[in-house]
């Protein structure tokens, strides 16, 4: 080993969770995966690493934004890290087509990378968090997807959220419609998918721009009547959908997507999603290629700038990619550092030191044994206890470390307790303490942390 | 898109896990994590990406080992996937010094890369699920690990292990004691750690052989005097340590790790650890270089072949490889996998093939609603439950996939139970079949799965 000392640093772009962080981090994906679970949801785990055509799917675009990997030894040229879950979900259903069960719904939580420049705010290594059903065309699938998402922000404790829903089979209208041709289609949804960061003005000119540009060459009529028709509101939603149908004048791919919403409602009904918790919004767009039937997203009312913290949609052609059989397949992602960065900001997360509730002083060598005797007592009850093996030596110092890392319980035994086989237990908010005999303690501070 | 088909396959020497054996691992490892949580151990989240020459510590022969990543865009040369979760924590500690309380109690779990050749039962991504305790010189620190493996094993319900403790001081005495050049001493522990899986003949060769074959070059009555020191036992393990004192002629390297293990084994005595579950194992050596002190694994009796299940050490020198101060560590590290199939020799898992411990079967167009909200129902008691969405027609084609799947309760409400506000409830083991009001189904069917 060199004895030239190492600068300590990540890598730019990649992040560390210190425990303040990771603490409310773990409880957010715990709770989030228990909803999973109370639907049915399974766990699947892929491994970080794929075949780089399995990520593509032969696109060459696509390898600007993906990390390859390599060891010093063999070049293996064509694997790559995950950029997200999903392509290797229908990976995992085709390649395990007779022992994977029919409808497939599974989770997976997991990092994925993007092998994008380092830049503010974006990170290339995150944790998502999927729920997906791979196998059912029925609406009830999408709307149980939705509910997901409801019942996740609402055990998370979030109430002012808003779930928008839409159709790509409404969007595919669009051509026909307002009259570009199909391959300006991607330009246009991509565009229209900015609407909510950056507003009709910017969009507008997007939209305008040549081909060349990167634009949809569309002209100022063409983009006063998209705007009219992704405008269209109604306080009782299925009339949003009746006035789609009267305005994109019965197309039949726009009426298979009111059809298709009108059964995710009625689904949604009967899931218990309340009314004012969704709406149908028909500029959700949804960047990804992939989409093919109902998306869905879910923002944080007055926190639009944090961006969607939940998105999916219907996906049933990608299966395809890896297989001559199609399976319909549709499902939701969460972004945890949204999520978790739009509950700081409204202070609804539960911010804590440590993980400890109770700190057992040591500062008698003598009393080590008897103090490691009381913490296995309390672990052995649930109730986490640590004790202290730092280097400070005296009670003070170490109770300025209880202090510091806010842990709500300190027990003191030296000597004299440990003779009255006891311990001095002290609560650190009232700063009230008691002697208490060792075998009533758990129950006491059992009694102090549910207050 | 391309429409050529891509063949679905996973990279060689990386594992997916359906969720029959996902559900399980998430259980083990949710089960261990609250073992971590019940002594204070508090979670830290970091990137899968390091620079290079923090996971190598300026050492080139490490480089063999690792994944080295790249975009195609720019060429990033010294970033590399983390190969365990040691080095990484040693970076954290470093480079957050000021924002880490001491002493830090951290676990973390996540995947790690070896890049080396895929080879039969050798993966090359893994996950870990790592405990230590950094900034404490303690033996308290060292013993608390012991009772976290002790702890977890039994909290998975295992009971036939063992856990085998020794210190690098007492090996490190062996150059002296047995008389071979410190240069030596990497072979030796290196060849001394196959012993239990090669046993003493390969390794006795490995021994004599010459430098240049990576052997230690000892003489034939070297070995006899190495093997017969690894093999002292004795019923009482305190009298092991006496017995190794009195044979290594008191080298003060060797006092001191006998007086460590002392402390270790008084302080495993107050933290409940049972004196038939470890054992003082003095050819326990641990491969990796940086152990100091105390090292420790745990392995499964009669399943020596599995290889251990945990294994750790104190390492007090790895955090200055990163920064001018010395922070003494000690931690463990359980391999999943090989846990993992431990617990399926044994019998111990109990293997299950969905999340969902209800289904609601759906036949009947005009009753989906009504079976959704039954499932909505339930959900609300905390009872996992799907909605049938397969494509399944028939009552008798979904009762099967209900078999196949093995969920324990079926629930069927066509137009007859829908009036009726009630539904058929089938217990799939006993084969009954009930009709229940609908405000009374969570309830009989918590009685059922209860049974």
């Amino acid at each position: 080993m060199s004895t030239k000392k190492i600068v300590p640093r990540s890598v730019s772009g990649f992040r560390d969770y210190l425990p303040s962080d990771a603490i409310p981090r773990q409880k957010i994906l715990d709770t989030v995966r228990g909803v999973f679970e109370l639907f049915g949801f399974e766990p699947l785990e892929t491994p970080g690493v794929e075949k780089e055509e399995i990520l593509t799917g032969g696109d060459p675009d696509f390898k600007k934004e993906i990390f390859r990997i390599s060891t010093r030894g063999e070049k293996e040229k064509d694997i790559a890290l995950r950029f997200d879950l999903t392509v290797p979900l229908a990976r995992v259903v085709a390649q395990y087509r007779n022992e994977i069960k029919r409808p497939f719904k599974r989770y997976q939580v997991g990092p994925v990378w993007r092998g994008e420049r380092p830049q503010f705010g974006r990170y290339r290594e995150f944790i998502q968090c999927d729920a997906d059903i791979v196998g059912s065309s029925s609406m009830m699938a999408d709307a149980e997807i939705i509910a997901v998402i409801y019942e996740s922000m609402t055990a998370l404790g979030l109430k002012n959220f808003q779930i928008r829903i839409n159709n790509r089979k409404i969007l595919n209208g669009l051509p026909e419609y307002i009259g570009f041709s199909a391959d300006a289609a991607e330009n246009v949804l991509r565009s229209i998918d900015k609407l909510g960061k950056q507003g009709w003005t910017a969009v507008s000119s997007e939209l305008a721009a040549s081909k060349k540009e990167n634009g949809a060459n569309l002209t100022k009529k063409q983009i006063e009547k998209l705007k009219s028709f992704l405008e269209i509101k109604d306080k009782n939603q299925i009339k949003v959908l009746e006035k789609v149908l009267n305005t994109s004048c019965d197309l039949p791919i726009v009426n298979e997507g009111v059809e298709e919403l009108k059964q995710v409602i009625e689904n949604l009904r009967a899931l218990g999603v309340p009314s004012d918790k969704w709406v149908i919004d028909l500029s959700v767009a949804r960047g990804l290629g992939y989409y093919t039937g109902p998306v869905f997203e879910c923002v944080i009312e007055n926190l639009e700038e944090v961006g969607s913290i939940f998105g999916g949609g219907r996906y049933d052609g990608l299966v395809k990619r890896f297989s001559s059989v199609s399976v319909p397949a549709t499902g939701v992602s969460l972004g945890i550092d949204r999520l978790f960065s739009a509950m700081e900001k409204l202070g609804f997360l539960s911010k804590q030191k440590t993980i400890s509730r109770v700190i057992v002083l040591n500062f008698e060598r003598s009393c080590e044994s008897y103090c490691a005797e009381i913490a296995t007592l309390l672990r052995k009850s649930g109730i986490s206890t640590e004790v202290y093996m730092g280097s400070e030596k005296t009670l003070r110092g170490q109770l300025a470390y209880a202090v510091r890392n806010e842990i709500p319980v300190v027990l003191i035994a030296g000597g004299g307790e440990k003779k009255k086989k006891s311990a001095q237990v002290k609560n650190m908010k009232t700063r009230e303490q008691k002697e208490i005999k060792v075998g009533e303690i758990a129950k006491f501070i059992q009694n102090i942390l549910e207050n």
